[in-house]
């Protein structure tokens, strides 16, 4: 059941701008967000923590909220100009979505905001009103080894990943990458508004759920330096997969699971995508490059556990189970294959590139 | 005499895209883009060179062409869709200015055009059309320690910032950062279509002339490799200034003069500037570190050495001088100071930072 | 059954110089060891090709000798003065060891030598006399993006570490690192002459063989840059395991496969072990961070697959099984166990970081 | 006036070890050398703060002592066993110096110690006993973004550099670069205990006096961000020269002065030097890449400023006025001169690389 294009023009989308993201220890999160990776406390009280990158003019980039369940509460968006909000709020009312506007804002920091359950069951928000504090881009006194500089781009679970797209594209947003099969499925898009490779992505799987949100580095040695720092503190456990070169959007890559589990890309180096013509990269699924360009093998659990999303009131979205066939089962375990080069046979991976679930082939 | 502000819309420009060069030994040009610096060939014949760099996915980022004067012939920008064309048209007929249209473009690879020469004497190209090419990004087998990913910016000397200033922002553009005085003179300031600290910036100087043409590399030690080959081939004295860091823009910098005394920049790590109410950062032209965050000295040539621009007939374009005081002169020198620190002494710089030409305390 | 400490002393050993390895395919291993991985060849002929680091002054670091079978026909160290190839030869007549000694070479450009089957099985070589060539380290023209600079070690799978450690002693080594149980069982050690934290390492298993090569680069990127290129090369299978940050030695590494099999390491950034009282480093076997600071999993064939070694006339040595424990079965698997914190379950690691072959929880 | 060479053995050097620095206000040397370049306190109190770098063992590596004139009080090697005093305190009884030894040490930290005046006017200190502390190599959680990991070696001044190296060969140092030119001046020396460019180097100029002393990084970016780190700092005029690559040795650096004016180099990635037969570097005085492999101007400060050295008793050693000619006379100035290719004109540099006192070619 494919989602209409309204006819009301989607607002002008700036940039992908925060998480709103709810945890259940809020000291142990501290502890990984501030401590361990550096970010910047903007403001905290009891109940949040508000974060910024080092080279954010914005009052934050990351809300950790106590509470509960352990979910992603808001995937927020700058728009261009306030006017903007009205037509948030048009184009989804007239997509039949749950719209709720708040002229002193949802989070600390932010004025009139938009909120919204969108089609796919993601709480997405709009704002332009926010407050200015310090960016601290010359603050190399307060720069970490690990420093991250920008959020770069929230990853999202959902099932139908052609039918996401084509509402992200009515949402004003433009795919960059993608992952399909030679029968026509799709397995993932990356789409953007800033003219990086993305803003967000599109994973195929049970969703809604947030898959990640990603920070920027300047380097390829700050993310190794984050690695060597968990291994000190004796947190290596934190490190999910990774560190990697992607093949998708070229960009130098670690996932880490945070105390609730939450997943964090810390990301490097992709590239400009800004030109109205940009070619859009297709990628086989079966090409063992296409996660990591090194052919490393991607963990079964970055592609089977996710973090919750909330509705309006706070309650997590009911997850709706992938009926297309999963990227992990065609590529990897008894029936799936992958290959380093496509005149390969199926089943021409060397043993230290098969994966850990490479059942039919262990021992 | 100011410029007016035309009622016509001005072209919707998406980045600056290529220079198009006048050099006078073709071969000597290629040897120092291609084989020292790595740019790739697109095409080439025994009148020109069309060099890109290895993230772009359009025909050039540079075109070397062999003429008896060396010049910049266009600094090119792509707009956002063929129909700006007859928007820039408009745009510069209304400011008086000479406009030439031609279907099949002014340079190999580049379709419809326009070019003009502003009012402020510098020949900007528009363009839509234009032909793809291989984008090199996961060509890892094709990169150098000094890889090239991106042309970054221009950078041009006119003698009346301010002026130029408000014809740029007619044209869309937005300042990010400038340097200035109490007194209130502006001595440069930066302008940016894409959401980098610029895609052209006004230097103040005699003008109109070419002060540099920017490439983006990914790491530090990029620009690093490239002063080490230089040394490497005996060329350590095309190297004029840097590397270093810059104070405005906040990037790692080196500035190079290639065999005609055209000046490039290598370039990486400036920080997001789109956001519509980005920040503008203002620096006190006497501050030590606005042009090096480390106070090394500048060298006189960098601020009085550039190149000339052509008209649309191929002709050098008269340099009209500036008349408001130069930085060079306001900053060193007998009369000019620099500080470290604001409370500091008009003349606490140590003896290792005073630069070239303090002449009052020599020897 | 232990070696015997001969009255005799040892040959004062620089460092370790080359590896002479046979290859059966001259020409694969010519395209990976010089295009894919820029070693420089000294010279080459139709059987052989004498390849160096860039910062290396002796004739070569690597000799590739095409043969029948893929294996290890010598591990090279360069000794203090010609007087020492005496020492060599009266401390392994001592050992009852086959010794042989010519004054023209085992191979191009090193002078008078000797080689030995030491009585762990390994051939060795001494040598003083050797052909000096350029130095390239100022050749930054030459330079790749991912350059080596040196080699670092040998590391040579032996069935029983204490006893080859003690023999290593004699020899004049100093163990830096090592990999022990509660119960005393000895999985590894990190043997060195010059002062880093080796030239050799003695890893327990099935022996003699060689488990694999190092070369050193200056700087973590220029690792990646050798994954990224053999992504590029669709040669990513090339990988075996990492790039990761070793436990013992501090070592930021990188494990390749070449067209034969042999193994070898790219590493960076180990410390000075060169005082006499230089803190040896033990490592407690189920501590998942001594092979992966990072806690990521080692690749099962890592630990099994190994190069053959030859007798002083060319043919294979047998090898003799390991009678300890293995690590790998302490480790992973059903009956083995790593943890992050000493202080966490013996079953603590989350399911990312179980590794490929912990069976009884996969699935 | 030549040193003879003593019948009596030399000690075995190990490495230098640590300096012994004056300083006049010990909280703005403690919050240079702590709080900006991040070395790591082993032991302060009122007097004297005893530092280390985060890859050492040992106690310390550089002793602030308060004191009434910034002085160094003593470079002091490490020796290979307790035996070697003996030798040391033969060795310069015999060249008629003035020899202190003392079984609790001179510093905190370090047990039996020789001092001399050498024949050179400098303070040595030999010692083998020392206090072990913790290596701080694995613990990324301490480390900055300019980490430093050793200390490298030291720098002095001395009016007759051939004279220098000889005695520092008689002391078992081994020469590995020197600057030269066709007259058979010799500027300057470097050399080596330890197998990498340098344990100390001999400047030709004015002395005995320190010119600097140098701590390395393991990667270029380090660097890099020391001198960030300064600029946020607004501490950018405690960088002197750099950073740049040097043409001796190939290290890539950076020198700061302290508080008191000490210079302080850091310093990363020369090569291996511990074959017996390295081959020695010379550089021609004129090449203006000797210095600076990118030909980047010397400041002057650098060649005419250092500290002063104290005698046994704690009083500055009187300093002696080189004859030979200098090497800032010979290369800048009305008579000096510089090359880039020893083909080129004597006089021709392009205006940016002929440095601040290039007089008669100013303005």
């Amino acid at each position: 059941m494919s989602i209409p294009t309204p006819t009301a023009p989607p607002p002008d989308i700036v940039r992908c701008a925060y998480l709103d993201l709810v945890v259940t220890d809020l000291a142990a999160s501290r502890d990984f967000y501030v401590d361990v990776l550096g970010l910047v406390v903007t403001y905290e009280d009891a109940e949040a923590v508000y974060l910024r990158s080092l080279e954010e003019f914005i009052h934050h980039n990351l809300v950790l909220r106590k509470g509960p369940v352990a979910a992603a509460a808001a995937f927020a968006y700058r728009v261009r100009s306030p006017e903007e909000l009205d037509r948030a709020v048009a184009f989804y009312r007239e997509l039949g979505c749950r719209v709720e506007r708040r002229a002193e804002g949802f989070t600390r920091g932010v004025g009139d905001s938009v909120r919204v359950t969108d089609p796919l069951g993601f709480p997405y928000e709009f704002f332009y009103d926010v407050e200015h504090v310090e960016r601290l881009a010359w603050r190399y006194d307060l720069h970490t080894p690990g420093a991250l500089v920008r959020l770069d781009h929230f990853n999202q679970v959902t099932p139908d990943v052609p039918r996401a797209v084509r509402y992200m594209e009515d949402l004003g947003f433009r795919v960059t990458e993608d992952i399909q099969d030679a029968e026509g499925t799709t397995y993932a898009a990356w789409m953007r508004r800033k003219p990086t490779v993305h803003d967000t992505a599109m994973t195929g799987g049970d969703g809604p759920r947030l898959h990640h949100v990603a920070f920027a580095t300047h380097e390829k040695h700050n993310i190794i330096a984050i690695c060597d720092k968990l291994g000190a503190l004796r947190q290596s456990d934190r490190i999910e997969r990774g560190p990697g070169r992607h093949g998708v959007s070229n960009a130098f890559y670690l996932y880490l699971r945070d105390p609730d589990g939450h997943r964090v890309e810390i990301y490097t180096q992709d590239y400009w995508t800004g030109d109205p013509d940009n070619p859009v990269v297709t990628w086989d699924v079966h090409d063992n490059q296409r996660r990591d360009w090194w052919g490393n093998p991607v963990v079964p659990s970055w592609y089977t556990e996710a973090s919750p999303v909330l509705d309006l009131d706070g309650n997590p979205q009911p997850v709706v189970a992938r009926t297309d066939t999963s990227e992990m089962a065609v590529t990897i375990g008894a029936d799936g294959f992958s290959y380093t080069r496509p005149e390969d046979d199926e089943d021409a991976l060397p043993s230290w590139k098969q994966g850990e679930y490479k059942l039919g082939h262990q021992l």
